[in-house]
């Protein structure tokens, strides 16, 4: 998906919405634990119910290997529904993968030709070569982790050098050679609202994928403040909120509600913008 | 496995290598093209042709995911088959995972408790709470990327802070309050022959694990002058310059040829060693 496309999702639908597709064979509602491919199951209702409200989805790779041969089997079938049913959403690769060329080469051959997915994480703690064969494709997508959203980011993340450029800084300098708007995002977490400031100033046009809004406590009205563009330029993620707002029969009924929830809020925020 | 099992086993083989199954179908001699799974069919050779030399496998799971539900069958079987018939190997499952808190823990419930794999490579980008899911497991071992081999680690691990630490400095020291030399190893890139000093002031007891011996250029005996403990605390690694020596029938003949040649030299090494 190009860059303009997704803007044009953005603008159509009201809403930079990405869904998480978190989906833990412990957390879903009994019931479909009877179903052939439980994991599959629930995606797809949970997918039905939240579509009109968002614009992507992001299933995390942990969710789906955890299930072995399973797991990617469910991953695979979810894929394809999105692709064969919702084919104007951008999905997202949640993989923060990362190696020596040769290596980085086969997992962009995995999730860009095999998979044929928009986007992926990737982390930047090898450099160049470990991102540069994952650019090498039209029309997808590097998300580059700059600013996470847990607590260890404060480790290394915000670590400032002898100029106090942090480290975060730097990455988002630094890759900027190695790609370009049209080809990567950054991941910037939403639990950081002040730190968006910092970060468009260094890239005032990438999209960033914002996860951290809702279980991880991050503010929408903050994000957007300091973060949109006359673009949108933001992709912001809730997982855990949405896909398992209830346990019960209804989960799918309540997922699309909350999805609708957040979508309202983001349509106020996009009307804020003078194009 | 425990640290003094694996010192137990390259003092009595005389080895510390890893083989690397870095095994990519296009690269694999033909003739195995026609076997039900060529994959599995080629470690399984290579296993037993270098088992004998090695005190350690190190599959790469990009090699295995690219291959889609196909590969991770031949992931597992190859993991099923070290553990029945080669149970002092000491598994290495290069992942170079690491998520928020949550996600790590599913990536470590795959690996640890799916698998039972002895450790697996994390990156040290998002801090602690991506780390310590891993070290929760008794046994198991978290292999953090410290320094790695390629031309992308100039890019972010060698930059100083304000009182000249380094990032791969910071992340050697901060995460030893983490875990400790019972759980955790550092992957510290064989092409940095120098660096092993600097590295051995800051964790002078931790095994580390060292790719980029063979293809990449690393020197073996510059890394031990520099890198080896009284307890050897190095696990060196080669995959390419090993698993593809030939590319006939006679390739695992030749994988344990290359395999039996790097443990004569790293015999050599351990000798120097007064315990």
């Amino acid at each position: 998906m190009t860059r303009q496309e997704l803007i044009e999702q953005i603008f159509t639908k009201k809403s930079f919405l990405c869904v998480g597709l978190d989906t833990d064979i412990k957390k879903i509602p009994s019931h479909l634990l009877e179903e052939e491919d439980p994991i599959f199951a629930f995606n797809r209702q949970i997918i039905d119910a939240t579509s009109p409200y968002c614009v992507s989805y992001k299933p995390n790779l942990a969710f789906y290997e955890s299930g072995g041969v399973k797991g990617i089997i469910a991953f695979e079938k979810t894929i394809q529904y999105l692709k064969a049913n919702y084919p104007q959403h951008f999905i997202i690769a949640d993989a923060k993968r990362g190696d020596i060329g040769n290596t980085s080469t086969m997992y962009a051959r995995t999730f860009f030709e095999e998979y044929d997915i928009d986007s992926l994480t990737v982390a930047p703690y090898m450099g160049e070569d470990s991102v540069k064969p994952f650019l090498a494709y039209s029309g997808k997508w590097v998300i580059l982790l700059a600013l996470t959203s847990n607590k260890g980011s404060f480790d290394f993340q915000l670590t400032a050098d002898k100029d106090g450029e942090r480290l975060f800084e730097k990455v988002l300098r630094v890759s900027q050679q190695w790609g370009n708007s049209d080809n990567m995002m950054y991941v910037v977490g939403a639990t950081r609202g002040d730190m968006f400031q910092t970060v468009r100033q260094i890239v005032p046009n990438h999209f960033l994928l914002v996860p951290g809004v809702g279980a991880q406590g991050g503010s929408l009205s903050e994000v957007c403040r300091y973060g949109m563009t006359s673009d949108c330029g933001l992709l912001v993620n809730s997982s855990r909120g949405i896909i398992y707002a209830s346990q019960g029969e209804d989960f799918a009924v309540k997922a699309g509600e909350k999805a609708k929830a957040l979508q309202e809020e983001m349509s106020a925020e996009l009307d804020k913008i003078v194009r």
